[in-house]
C-alpha cells in the first residue's frame, strides 16, 4: 500500500456559542480536513484546527505546510511506515497540527487497513472517556447554570474553569459559585491559559483555598520561568502545562526544570505517534496527564477518545471533549452522544470519523 | 503618523552556491520582501526568510499571518509604538521570521520618521562588525581552499565550520585541515545544527582537543534534554544554543535549565526589540552571545549590522554576516562590501536598504 496524495480541504462551521479564554477566542471552526488517500483506496482522515495564539498555525500554514512540504515527500511511502513518516516531518519545525493530523489519518489508515479499530491498536484498555466539561469567560451564575445544565443533560461532573482574568476576583468568584452551586463531589479544575503572572496564580490559589481544587493549568507564560519554578513548588495542586508543552522535548524540559508537574496530552497537536511518547516520557517519570481539547470538532474529540481509552493512564482523569457540542453543525457523519458523563469509543475499523459529504460540499471553503 | 499597510512580496532569487548544513539547504532565498507603509509616506522595509527546518515557517504562512493576523491589528496604529505591535504579535505563536520583520521595518520608520540611522536608535557604540564566515558541508581541502579565498579576498579570519555529520571523522578532519591550513591566528567554531546526540558531539570534542575551536553551537537537539546538560557541563568551550532559543522565554529556560551557556542572537527570528530583550538577559547572566545568519539576504545582514554594532557585547565577536555571497543577486540597491573583514552600519536615515525596484520586479513571485 502506499500514499497516494494528500489532500486539504479548509472549510468553516460557525458557532452556536462562541468560546472565550485568555489566550483568545472561537467563533468559527476554521480548520482544515485532511484526507491521505492511498492506492489501495483506503483513505486516512484527521481534523486539523489552527490555534494561531497556541501554535501560530493558520488555515493557509496548515495547507502550505502539508502540500508544499510534507506531501512531496510523503507520497509514495507505505502509509504503514509511521516512523519515516514521523522523521520526515521533524525537518520542519512546530506546526504542530499539520504533523499530527498526518499522523492521525495514518492511523486511521492501519485501522482501516487491519479491519480494527484504531483503540484497540493504541491499547485497548477501555471503550471510553468520562468527559470533562470546559466553561468559558462568564459571568458566575452563568457558568453554574451551565454547569448544573451539562450535569443534568449529559451526566458530566467534571468541569475546568477557564481563568486568567484581572481583576483576580473574577475567576476566585466564579470558582467559589461552582463549587458551592455544585456541591463536594464535583470534580473543578482552572485553566488560566497563560493570562496571570506566576505570583498573580499565586495568590489566586491561597484565595481558593479549601474549594477543592484538582489542578491549575498553564497558570502563567512559561518564559517567566524563574517565577514559575517558584509557583510549581509552591502550588499545593498540581500544576498542569498544555500549550508549553506541545512536543516530547517540551515536556522533558518543562518537567526536568521544574516548570510544571502534570501534563495535558492533545491528539491534535501530538498525533497518536508523539502522544504515545509524552505518555511513555510522562508515566515513566510518575506524572499525571491529562487528555485535552484543542477547541475540537466531533471529528478531533473521537480522536481524544481513542487515544484516551486505550491507555490506563489516560483514563483515569475525564477528558476535555465537549467542546464541540457549541458548533452549530460537524463534518462527521454519525454524531458523537454523551451519555452518563462519558463517550463511547467507535468499534468500526480506524478511528471512526466518517465524512459527510454534504456537509462538506456545504462548508468548504476552497470551492 | 500611522501604519496604512503592510506589503508582503514573496519573491525567489537564486544562489550561485548553495548551502548545506545538518539540518537542511538551501538552493534558492525564496524569502517575503516585507514594507510597511505609512500615511505621511515613510516605508519601513525588512527581508523575511522562511526556514521550515528551523522554524516552521513558509512564504505562505509568512504572508498569511502578516496580511490575515497582524495587518488588521496594527493597520491605524502609530509605527512608533512598538511595544503595542510586540503585545499584538505575542498572541500568535511561534511565526518568529515574520514577527521579527515586523519590528525591524518599524525600526526603519522609525529611523526615517527621525531622520537618524538605527545603530544610533539602538545603541550606536561602533560603525561596524567583524565578520565571520560559514563554511556548508564540502570535502575538507575544498573547504580549506574556501577559507583561504576569503581571508585573501575580504579579510576574514574567523570561521564558522558546518558540523553534524556521520561518520564523526568527516568533521573532525575538517577542523583540523581548516586549523593546519589557516594558523593559530583564525578563529573557528562549529556548528552541529542538531546533527549528533549529546554523546556524539562530547566524542568529537574529545577528538578536536587541541585544535583550538572557540565554541560549539547547537550540537544536538534541546529536547535530548538530560544528556545536552551532561555535555554542556563537560565541554570546554561555551556550548552555544541558536534555533532551541528563538525567543527571551526560551532563552531564560535554556540557560537556567543548563542547555547551553552562550546564546546566538538572529534579527531575522527576532527583530530589534526581541534581540534587545535577550541581549539584556544574556549580559545580565553574564552569558556570551554571537550575531548568528539566518541565511540572510544583504537586506537581512545590514540589519545584523545595524544591530550588532550599536552595542558592546554583540559586537565582541565576528559576527555571521557572509551567507549572501552565495546568492546570484539580491534586492538591495546598493550593495554591501566587506574590507578588511569588517562590514560597516550605513549612515542613511534608517536600516539604510533601499530595494532596487527593478529587481523586485524581475523576482517577485505574486505578478
Amino acid at each position: 500500500m502506499k500514499i497516494e496524495r494528500i489532500e486539504t480541504i479548509p472549510y468553516s462551521i460557525p458557532y452556536s456559542h462562541p468560546l472565550r479564554f485568555a489566550s483568545g477566542e472561537v467563533h468559527a471552526a476554521a480548520h482544515v480536513l485532511v484526507r491521505i488517500h492511498t492506492d489501495e483506496g483506503v483513505t486516512g482522515i484527521a481534523d486539523t484546527p489552527p490555534r494561531p495564539y497556541t501554535y501560530g498555525e493558520t488555515q493557509a500554514s496548515i495547507v502550505s505546510v502539508l502540500q508544499d512540504i510534507f506531501a512531496p515527500q510523503v507520497v509514495g511511502l507505505d502509509p504503514l511506515d509511521r516512523e519515516k513518516v514521523q522523521r520526515i516531518m521533524a525537518r520542519t519545525v512546530n506546526n504542530p497540527t499539520a504533523k499530527g493530523a498526518v499522523d492521525i489519518a495514518l492511523w486511521d489508515i492501519a485501522g482501516k487497513a487491519f479491519g480494527v479499530p484504531v483503540h484497540k491498536l493504541l491499547g485497548g484498555y477501555t471503550d471510553s472517556m468520562r468527559v470533562s466539561h470546559m466553561l468559558g469567560f462568564r459571568p458566575a451564575p452563568e457558568l453554574l447554570d451551565e454547569a448544573l445544565r451539562f450535569r443534568e443533560l449529559y451526566g458530566i461532573t467534571t468541569f475546568k474553569l477557564k481563568t486568567g482574568r484581572r481583576p483576580l476576583s473574577l475567576d476566585v468568584e466564579a470558582a467559589r459559585v461552582l463549587r458551592e452551586g455544585l456541591g463536594e463531589e464535583a470534580e473543578i479544575y482552572l485553566d488560566a491559559n497563560r493570562g496571570w503572572s506566576a505570583n498573580e496564580a499565586l495568590e489566586v490559589l491561597r484565595r481558593t483555598d479549601g474549594l477543592g481544587l484538582s489542578m491549575l493549568e498553564e497558570p502563567c507564560d512559561a518564559a517567566e520561568a524563574m517565577s514559575r519554578r517558584r509557583l510549581v513548588r509552591l502550588s499545593p495542586i498540581p500544576v498542569v502545562g498544555d500549550e508549553s508543552v506541545p512536543t516530547p522535548g517540551d515536556v522533558a524540559r518543562e518537567l526536568l526544570s521544574g516548570g510544571c508537574n502534570a501534563i495535558c496530552i492533545k491528539t491534535a497537536r501530538s498525533g497518536f505517534t508523539q502522544a504515545k511518547e509524552i505518555l511513555g516520557l510522562c508515566t515513566g517519570l510518575g506524572v499525571d496527564v491529562t487528555m485535552g481539547n484543542q477547541i475540537d470538532t466531533q471529528i478531533g474529540s473521537l480522536a481524544t477518545v481513542t487515544f484516551g481509552a486505550a491507555h490506563e493512564a489516560t483514563q483515569r482523569r475525564a477528558g476535555e471533549l465537549s467542546n464541540y457540542l457549541d458548533m452549530a453543525d460537524d463534518l462527521i457523519a454519525e454524531p458523537l452522544t454523551i451519555r452518563n458523563g462519558a463517550i463511547r469509543v467507535r468499534e468500526a475499523p480506524g478511528v471512526g470519523a466518517d465524512i459527510d459529504e454534504l456537509k462538506l460540499a456545504r462548508y468548504r471553503q476552497d470551492t
